[in-house]
């Protein structure tokens, strides 16, 4: 693996880089970690890697390792700049014959990630995206309840996700983090909606399989000076019928990362809480509440399939990436022995990131029509 | 202490007499316990009362009442009816010299509580109506929080009132709460978000004091063969600035009576909820979170004085009425004694009963409207 | 009723006042709420009762109600002295031919709680007592849960009861709570376990039905000054070969009420915390964990018949006083028509009070035996 | 780092290579799986390793890795073999030059436990033992608190470790886990007490500082044909004089890993589960209650050098042992630069598995001795 950004300051690049090694499968072997040259050169210093393979740019670590024999180059890159970078390394990277797991979301606008799209059907790789919330075993369990039908017809979804670190100004103080994902020109044309509301949009449409048929948003920029929002509500038609509330927020004062859902269907509900991973509820009226566990009892194949642990012994954040990374690495591997992709080991590709620019698209299109309510959902 | 409405097998009405008795301040004297006379005399002989005062009707009741000397005759009514009977029985109350404690909401439509107001004020008498769940002593920690500016300006508000008992047509199966409640002619225009969608907007402003400006509603009815919308959810801008989120259903399956609220401001946040009332969270994103827990070191005056155990003795949904009932009577008592009423001691009055109609018509008003995406609150 | 002791200042005098007439039931008629003639008659005025039957002691109270007419004089009286009273009153009570309900310990030693049953006995009299934890609707399950065989053979409890009140030395200030609950002369020869030892007792055995055979243990004072344990620890062996930890506090700094238990079995395990008391879990390795929760789904007729609300509006520490006072009165009435005691409304008697007061002396013996590791345990 | 023991199918050979390996820091470059070659070629291949340096016996591997040229061999050898194998294999490799890290506890029983650190100290090689769960970050927090006095002096310790997997006969299945667990000759005195009840120890040791004076144990064997406890309680004097309860068991059905402790102080309680890990309460009588959560607020040094993730993105179990990992590459970074250990990047040693091991014998001592209440702890 070849890593695209995450020099030692950034937050992403460190959680790309334990969440691939965790399990073996994969090893990095270079990287362009920055557009400096020297911080690129000293965080592959601090990684242990061979400093002929640390480069001061993306061109060139693509076009250097491509020169290298067969074997020795490196097989896939990992891409974990700001957005406005995702497109351009993705598309050099897979049109120089490396495969990618690129940071989420896909691109730096939905045109940018149709255009991706195609240049991924021509060079026929893998493409990962990292929706990393998907991958906790307890999602899988819920996707599998949804799939197998315990909860009936689906008729609410609400999915959250306050955040509260962006209270106040802190872009204005150079904090790195906040200072790209504010900024349009990095980050795209959405605030929080991009940052998180993305992935609340990507846990309910992986769990319920259902599309949005049309919404109505509410953005605001709540903190002087920003010019992104901050805040995002917002009401969902889906395609069946049921309705939805999703909302995300960067000004939830004291709010850690509280990514959270709630399915309800016509025979049961569902709950779960991202800080409390491990744990998901199934209710209904009449039958009550049940607690089903990471690792307890008789789970799906899918949830057993992204445990790592015995029950009780939690796992984490950390987790959910690497589960991402060891499903794209088991995904190389049956392409190299010529076998099939197994299901079972899935992962979010190219549509799951034209969906979510989608989104972003369509929310701040609703979001500055105040006249027609509803926004039908376009792709 | 008078009861109209309240037979055996009704929920609420027992729920009144449990809270007024809590503390031995009020006597149930007399009452017209249903339309069928049968089932009043029934009622009343079961609570032990004297047959002589177990009325055939409320008509009757207020007159005969009215008839025995003063000191003799009960000195207010408490209305626990189905909600069209709210306004002709508290009018009739009221216009013959009886103090008036009404379950909410406070009338059929928002013209008949205006109506109701002219006539209370015409009285000289005291109305309260039972918004019970701001008795609880977090929620005047709340306000009192709020008020004092622990959390700053106000910037978010998301409040949720979820149940599941009408996931299917439980009233065509004779079940009277939910008979009552899906029928246009006894309910009003409204069916989750008039029976706890306001229950939900009176919880939110009480505790911040906002005034909804304008509103976004999406209004559905799930169940085939009901009536009235089982699921609401609004979008809210504050007459401050602040954004709302505000969600009802009778169809989140499993749910039980999830009414909770989240208050988010520049300085800090709060987070409570009805089924674990004795807890209210305070966090900061740098100031990391607070437990306040109800009789739990330094509270306000105004959660102490609705308090009546020690920590840890869970206070329940009945202190709620009590804490009106209580509240209500210690108003009475400071009239007689000609004495001011302690604003410690509050509970809610036709305001906020007209609030709540207004409530309910202007969320219909602007689920109707597909094509206005905002529809100002109008009183 | 008529009530001895239990002035304004005191605590539990309300609590039993408020539990009695929650229901209706039951009224307050008359009462000798304190040695203090003055306390006594300010007591009866604030709540309302006729002069004439506010009395200046107990002794009084019980002759003079003797003398009024059947019909006019009290049912029953109900004792919430300070320990050292117990026997006195409820003796005299019973002797002249009042039934009683008296606050627990029974009394304030083991020999006294026997020579109480025996003037029960030979009253033919009613006799309760208030150990109200057991009256939780989720106890009521958690018992038919057991009983029913669901937990299988019953190897490990784990019941806690640490409070943090008196981690410093209160009864010096004067804190009549604390003054009384620590002085050997009212109150007896153990403190916390006395106080809240007791319940925890109460309540394994309640569940679970077994017989404590022998037992290890370890009372400590740590507040300088005290005169009684206000820590102690306990390990028990249980008449069927079960283990048991008992432990309770009223140093655990920052501790509420969390008396709590955990029933193990070879079948399933049920965990219940009184202070979130509408919540039972039972779970087993293999099969899960399941959320009982009061009237949701089908749960026994015992849990069914102490219970008030429905699902989700909280039922608290008042009720299960409400839940004795009810039963104590159901009881009543079927003696007055000539009917068995439904065993469906059972409340405790002097059974458990003579099995507290047996804990009690048996603990403090172990605890003063540091030779012997374990302690029969005798009654 | 050369591996000894954990072979595909051991369960914890897999979470010291994913501890390792997580914050790249450490490679795996050879192994020694199982005592079968066969099991740990297939091993060794299933991990990418150079067949040539997967060896069949840890004998061999420590030989031929010596021969290696320094900076090709291992650097140090990591244990995960069942307990009888801890002490030879780490004596071979102190002896022939290589650091350990082994997995707890320590030895086989405390005489090879106090071998093993002669020849420790002999060696002048630095010594890991992964008792794990002090890793957390909120550990970390716990123990700054208590050493900053924060809790004021310490009166009481509840420490428990309840499991439930060991209900039935697991070890009679076949299954691994359970079958050396189980097993006197390869585990040891003890059962649970030395599988978790040295976990629950070394815990409390390590936040309070405390040491046990005299204890007073009770161990069962629930599990018909067991030949070790399965359930453990004991009493416990701590030096300072503070009261203390231990307990664990693998017979507490449905339980998963439930590590947890409450601290009490003079001036305020703390409360953590190992299943919530990244959630520490501190509490008491008059200040309430506040949420300490990883990652947010004011932290100390010591929380903060052991995390790794922002607020909210749950950090859990692998990241313990990634933690002691990566100190102990710090430490031998630090030697390899002639600095001195950084005090903040702690991780257990030989002497907390002494401490583990006298714990072990004299709580087996204690349970079977009848007779003394109390053995004075000795080492």
């Amino acid at each position: 693996m070849g890593m695209i950004g995450g020099s030692l300051e950034a937050f992403i690049g460190a959680v790309h880089r334990r969440g691939s090694q965790l399990d073996g499968e994969i090893e990095l072997v270079c990287g362009a970690f920055s557009s400096s040259a020297e911080k690129s050169k000293a965080t592959g210093a601090a990684l242990y890697l061979n400093p002929s393979r640390v480069y001061g740019s993306y061109e060139e670590m693509i076009l250097k390792e491509k020169a290298l024999p067969e074997g020795e180059r490196m097989d896939f890159v990992s891409i974990v700049t700001p957005n406005h970078l995702h497109f351009p390394t993705a598309k050099m990277a897979l049109e120089n014959g490396f495969h990618v797991v690129c940071d989420k979301p896909a691109t730096l606008n939905l045109a940018e990630a149709k255009e991706l799209k195609k240049v991924i059907d021509a060079s026929g790789l893998i493409f990962a995206l990292t929706h990393n919330y998907t991958g906790y075993p307890m999602i899988k369990e819920a996707k599998h309840l949804v799939d197998s039908g315990e909860l009936g017809e689906i008729r609410k979804v609400i999915v959250e996700y306050p955040q509260g670190w962006l209270i106040d100004l802190v872009e204005a103080t150079g904090q790195k983090q906040a200072a790209w994902r504010t900024d349009p020109a990095r980050c795209g044309a959405a605030g929080a909606v991009g940052d998180i509301g993305t992935h609340a949009e990507n846990l309910a449409k992986y769990i319920t399989g259902l599309h949005i048929d049309e919404l109505c948003a509410d953005l605001t920029i709540f903190v002087d000076g920003r010019q992104l929002d901050d805040d995002g509500n917002i009401l969902i038609h889906y395609n069946n019928g049921a309705r939805g509330v999703l909302h995300c927020s960067q000004i939830c004062n004291g709010e850690e990362n509280d990514l959270n859902i709630r399915v309800y269907g016509s025979k049961a509900g569902i709950v779960w809480h991202q800080m409390d991973p491990n744990t998901l509820i199934i209710k209904s009226r009449d039958g009550g509440s049940r607690t089903i566990r990471t690792n307890v009892g008789n789970l799906s194949a899918q949830a057993q399939a992204h445990t790592r642990q015995p029950a009780g012994h939690p796992e984490g954040y950390v987790e959910t990436f690497a589960n991402i990374y060891r499903n794209f690495a088991f995904a190389l591997r049956a392409r190299w022995e010529g076998k099939d992709q197994d299901p079972l080991y899935d992962f979010p590709g190219i549509d799951e990131g034209i969906n979510g620019m989608a989104f972003i698209e369509n929310v701040v299109r609703s979001s500055r029509d105040n006249t027609n309510k509803w926004t039908k959902f376009e792709i």
